[in-house]
């Protein structure tokens, strides 16, 4: 199949398109380096060195004899998504190519509206894109979990079928998401779903919880091919960020009470995600919406998991509750649907001490490379709330 | 109290100014003359022909005595917002401020995108301007009707209780519109709600039906204070255009079966509704959602009135179905919910057959401006679909 993948120089990006291309797909992907920029402006980086794109994909020619496409530039750019989607004429396009990071969006004015600009307008400009070029394209959107929110009943995927008044319909599943990075996914799932009722396009919105790890089968096939792992306070994951906390011997920096609860996955899940959404699409006209996570875990829970694991091979970890700079709840109800991935046949890996300890190992091999400046939260929901918490002072880290 | 009036050179916006004025309130208007230019992009323009802004200003003021400010500028310009907002310090703002066609947002790719920069991220900068700026202020957001589309169900005013799997909550009533200039008002929707529950801002989203109508109590004063009449296929409202249509002998243009049905209301309630929301503020952090109409009617409804209120005065008018150049129901459920401006005073200005002769008579005095390429729907909502019908040949006019 002919497989177009934006975005394909990010976390998720470049494990896919490897993935696609090993299963013998004609995979090219589209990244204009946004997420590298960002690393430069904001002084951070991803703690596992990065290759150049043109590197990795001379890497993996070089380990799979496979060839990766790939043209640089943007997905707001008209002229350019048109002339890729004529090149390439993809049967299928993973669409990761956005600004991913609520702390990010959360920065300033300017971060938020590049934020909605680069997210909402190109995915809209690259739906135009599909209509006049690839139409029968299936589009794969990732979109997120946090575009629900915390409401008091259960998360149905995309949609749910509300009787009111002695009537029914099945309508979008109503959203309140918790920052204008989510809102900016949350107008795209509206645009997407649009362009399938009107255009007839289709498309599958994989509303993914949060992502943890960093290896796959084809990372670890050559040490240049691996992907980006950042834990830093705006594009760090939680539990990517706890881990490298856990080395280097900071506080885990639980934000207010902890009890926030999401929907986690393996990074190994959501290639497995992607490949069932591919292998199944949707009929032209159809916008489906899959929840895709394999569990949920409360921000506490996630930090006793690596203190007790972190424990077990020799670092002293203590967990810190600091004030949240978030406005969110911290304790809720929280129960989200996610069987549509699982009646495709996903096989979850699940979180477990082994898992964490390898994540603490491969960390432990580039901590030199932390930057401390970054791990502590001083992105603010409501600026002026709170003081900047100072670095905690680093005890000495205790390595097996 | 201190208003500050963005779009002040639109159709609502300066009838709006007037009457606040008029009230005895500090009125500052916005506005960068979009409407205006697009207008000229297209070939079109108001019936009853507008003078410039400046113009207007003095004629207003030779007329009531009070003077209205004005700032030359855009929304999305930051800079330029905040030393507005800070000028001003206005109490509330009334932000008519966008691109405000469906057909306009459908015409193409550079349309779209558009319509979504220029509502989705202008809104968004001022939201940053107001919490920056003048974070008590109350905002009064015009939104639209179309953001709900055609649910099966009774649309409620914003907010809907759903009771799923044993809970309860109320949560934004799901949204599923029609254009991609409806998507514009849903996403600001979210964004405005966001910046309410996280900044504490407070807004009310007037969810505004189809206005008709031109004249108020002050456009009434003189001629050079009235306001634009758009009837053209992209800009004129549905029963502002059947109106030209009878005059001028053309065919009603009724699209498809004619079933779709909308809230409806005249231009002297849309001023009342802005007043009510403006003299009952909501609290700080209080985001509301009003459903501003007044009367539902089918589009067959509208046009068999129009018929019958200029056969009195001597009109023949035809009714002719034309092929939809949209992709919507055609006949389907519509009850919405309107009484939370009811509930604050609302006295409904209802629509009959002298409101029509009297929309007839004024349209009649412009009828040598009436331009008819611009009268039949050319704006596909998929592209390629139809012929464009021809122009109806026109009858000899029959006025009284």
């Amino acid at each position: 199949m002919r497989i177009l993948i934006l975005g394909g120089d990010g976390y998720l990006g470049w494990p896919t398109a490897m993935r696609l291309s090993a299963r013998g797909h004609e995979v090219s992907v589209v990244d204009n380096f946004s997420r590298r920029r960002w690393h430069v402006q904001h002084s951070t980086d991803s703690l596992i060195p990065v290759r150049p794109l043109a590197e990795r994909i001379d890497a993996w020619r070089e380990v799979s004899g496979n060839e990766i496409s790939s043209f640089v530039g943007s997905i707001e750019d008209a002229e350019f998504i048109d002339a890729v989607l004529t090149d390439t004429a993809p049967e299928t396009i993973v669409h990761y190519g956005e600004q991913p990071s609520a702390p990010f969006s959360m920065i300033s004015r300017k971060h938020a509206l590049e934020t909605q600009r680069t997210n909402v307008l190109g995915t809209l400009n690259l739906l135009f894109g599909i209509r006049d070029k690839v139409p029968d394209c299936h589009l794969v959107k990732l979109g997120t979990m946090g575009e629900y929110g915390t409401p008091e009943i259960d998360i149905e995927e995309g949609f749910i079928e509300i009787e009111h008044k002695g009537r029914k319909d099945t309508l979008p599943f109503p959203k309140m998401p918790g920052s204008l990075y989510h809102l900016s996914k949350v107008h795209d799932s509206h645009n997407i779903h649009f362009a399938c009722r009107i255009w007839g396009l289709r498309s599958t919105d994989l509303n993914q919880g949060v992502v943890y790890g960093v290896e796959t089968d084809e990372t670890a096939l050559d040490e240049r091919l691996t992907t980006r792992f950042d834990y830093d306070e705006v594009f760090g994951t939680v539990l990517n960020r706890f881990c490298v906390q856990a080395v280097i011997g900071h506080p885990l920096t639980v934000y207010g009470e902890g009890g926030q609860t999401r929907g986690f996955l393996n990074i190994r899940d959501t290639l497995q995600c992607v490949e069932l959404a591919i292998g199944n699409p949707p009929e032209l006209g159809e916008y489906r919406v899959f929840n895709q996570f394999t569990e949920q875990f409360s921000v506490s829970e996630l930090a006793e998991l690596v203190r007790r694991s972190a424990a077990e091979v020799g670092y002293e970890v203590e967990v810190r509750k600091y004030p949240n700079p978030r406005v969110e709840a911290e304790q809720h109800y929280y129960n989200a649907v996610n069987t549509k991935l699982l009646d495709l046949g996903l096989k979850p890996h699940h979180l477990g001490e082994e898992l964490v300890r390898s994540m603490l190992e491969t960390i432990e091999r580039h901590r030199d490379r932390v930057i401390e400046r970054a791990i502590l939260p001083s992105t603010q929901w409501k600026p002026g709330e709170l003081e900047v918490p100072e670095i905690a002072a680093l005890r000495a880290p205790r390595p097996r």
